[in-house]
């Protein structure tokens, strides 16, 4: 394709080479010969010259960068549209494959493909041009919505409900049951947990993730938040819209979580916390009580600025430590 | 359902208005009209009236609350029960179905199901009215209890001991190999794993939950102990009864835990540490060594009132820099 | 198997007693009447006595031993050798059994074993003697060498390359989508991911480890590195050869890690960071910015000698606090 075909496809301008052929997109530690790249920083352009690629996103032009340069005000999101240009195909619409079990009663939209080992149970319904990979297992009741795709290994229970355009990666478990015992005579005694979940729409939903139904009532995901891999959450979670939520966070029961929130990697989240809009919270960091927006940190967290002074003196604890043993030593 | 029947079968009394009609039961963030709820404090008592909620448990009659109050002496407990009279069904016993994939020689008991897409290998054997659902992996001579049931996509692999009432939640793996090389020449040698798993009656098993082989030997898991999501318990573990053990724990290799244990969401367990009877551990803390019965947190832990109080100081350590130089400063 | 031979068979000598018949191996906690045992430390000798073990592997001869002892300079090493002698026999080929799908143009070695309930798509090849088995999912044109074990519900996707003699434990994930996205109109764009996965000869995986493949060019794991379960490797992730990463570890987008890095269970590795050939990192620890070779511990890391001290002095700030107010009080 050339230069000028693709900018005009991903919004961008080229300032010079529009007739160049552009072979590929990469990231410029894996650029190849005639590629086009991305440029996230200046320092970064003498790399460019021995990367082989033929052009360059850019927010401003700049006057180091011999190859072409296409000028986008989003160059990260250029750069995402480019690579959908290049290599993101739709998926076939092969129907039921043999080897697939699905109920007589489920309903499938027009276009939905079904791939071989996957289960479909009673009640099913399945919105247009939705992929089911194999391995999937999709309890009574479920309803999925248009344009999903649902990995491989997936275990979605009965009753779940999942939004238009979700993705859920392979492994992942939606609507397994709550953790919620009554301790009595010296035993556990379970909860039922006959709640559900609701994922709204655009959510994705990374590999190994498990999201528990509710007690009563449901565990809701967010329109538009993106969840990454190994994460856990827990029964009756509510979690808002276009929220981040990294690898290995741990949401624990009935905690509220606002719109806009980003959870850093391996965050834990206490029962029946709230986290406001807005909020971040580092990596690392455990969560207790009620967050008003702001940024966060630590076990359990303080204001990021604080924590980031506290962390400091920390390391020069044993210092501190022998300052205050000296004066007291001058004092007697 | 009338309320008098219900009260009856929840082992519960009620106050007033045995004859009201009972719909359905929910927590009181999630209650509809005409529902039974609880009441876990006074204080929620204002939210009852616009519930439209039919009927409260409660543990004592409160003079607040409008509608018909049932008395248990274990709220919690009632309701639990309520739940599993309104919504939990036998599950119904389906045989070996078409698609599952079933050993010559397994031996299953009466009422047992079997889903479609199941590989039940050789030696096998399964209690009765133990349910195993689609995309489950049980290996050779792996033996299964009664009552038991196996969610979607678990793999339970050879030699593999499970009790009676076990649930496994899915996408679950019991038995792959602990995690032990030795290191010489440069490189890893593996040590074999050949040891099993013994899970006991009444264990409750989280979703995406590991629990390794031991090397030789077995890892076990006590009587009663429910285990929370996405857990990773190492190779020859000891786990005790009744413990509760909150998602993303991770458990080191041969680590000993007595009974009636409680570890918080992310704790970590170093490997060879033991834990006595009674203990609890604050969750994201780190143990190490030998813990005697007491609360603790940290990492890694002290007693729990101790990290409290050094937690409370760590937030001042800038100002008492600020103080230490000070006085330094007066002295010179 | 007389002592004689195993010994011979694994690369020891024994002391004395080599007509004596060998049973089994054990570790001490589990030995049995007639078992091969193994002794880490002269302590725990006392223990041997009632063991019923019937010779033991040391280092070096004890006297206080008195069944027979066998001799060798690496005794960890001697002792898995004994385990694989005992109890490792080859999986038997199967061949592609009944119930697996597997595409016309799949290029399966000699030797292979498929079994019912996988699924391997077009364009895969998958070398001699590779043993799949059931609930395996694997995409399009992967490439997997010989002697790998892949175990149940594994998912290995579209385009990932697996060198020889891998194992894939139970339920992990290789090649889902990296976290990328591009924050623009409120709303979260994916980034595609459009990248690969190479896992070097020799690596093991864990089980429920996820690796997300890289938004262009590859996530590498390298030659001989062991990978513990409930692992989560990021896009673009380099690592190492031989490296030790232990369970619920987390490594953000781009991580560096160099050759022979150990990583304690449940660390966490920032994006973009770097851990150069030969770090160990505590568990629990957080990891930022570049380590150069050394022993770490915290959140995030300082040298390990520090933070002990640092962290001895934490459990004392309430006193230090104190100290400091009378020192003032003294002063005014």
């Amino acid at each position: 394709m050339r230069l000028k075909e693709l900018a005009e496809r991903i919004g961008a301008r080229p300032l010079s080479g529009g007739e160049v052929e552009i072979r590929g997109v990469a990231g410029l530690d894996s650029v190849g010969e005639g590629d086009l790249t991305l440029l996230t920083s200046e320092k970064l352009a003498p790399r460019l010259k021995t990367s082989g690629a033929a052009a360059v996103i850019v927010k401003e032009p700049l006057a180091s960068v011999e190859i072409p340069q296409v000028v986008a005000e989003e160059p990260l999101l250029a750069f995402a549209r480019a690579l959908e240009v290049f290599y993101v195909r739709p998926r076939p619409a092969l129907g039921v494959m043999p080897g697939a079990s699905v109920a007589d009663d489920a309903m499938l939209g027009s276009g939905v493909t079904v791939y071989p080992m996957s289960y479909i149970a009673s009640g099913v319904s399945i919105g247009d041009r939705t992929v089911i990979y194999p391995g999937v297992f999709i309890g009574e009741g479920v309803r999925i919505g248009e344009d999903c795709v649902i990995h491989p290994n997936v275990t979605i229970r009965e009753g779940v409900e999942i939004g238009s355009r979700v993705t859920v990666h392979a492994g992942s478990v939606i609507g397994s049951d709550g953790f919620g015992y009554v301790f009595s005579g010296g035993r556990h005694h379970k909860i039922p947990q006959v709640g559900g979940v609701v994922v709204e729409d655009d959510v994705e939903i990374g590999a190994c993730v498990t999201i528990d139904r509710a007690t009563t009532g449901n565990t809701v995901v967010g329109e538009g938040t993106k969840i990454d891999n190994l994460v856990q959450i827990g029964h009756n979670v509510k979690i808002g819209r276009h929220c981040v939520i990294v690898a290995q966070v741990g949401i624990g029961g009935s905690a509220v979580i606002g719109d806009d929130v980003m959870l850093g990697g391996q965050v834990g989240v206490a029962d029946h916390a709230t986290i406001e809009d807005g909020c971040r919270v580092g990596a690392k960091s455990g969560v207790m009580g009620r967050l008003k927006r702001g940024v966060y940190s630590g076990i359990p967290v303080m204001p990021h600025l604080k924590w980031l002074r506290a962390r400091a003196v920390l390391e020069r604890l044993p210092e501190l430590q022998r300052r205050l043993r000296e004066l007291e030593q001058k004092l007697r």
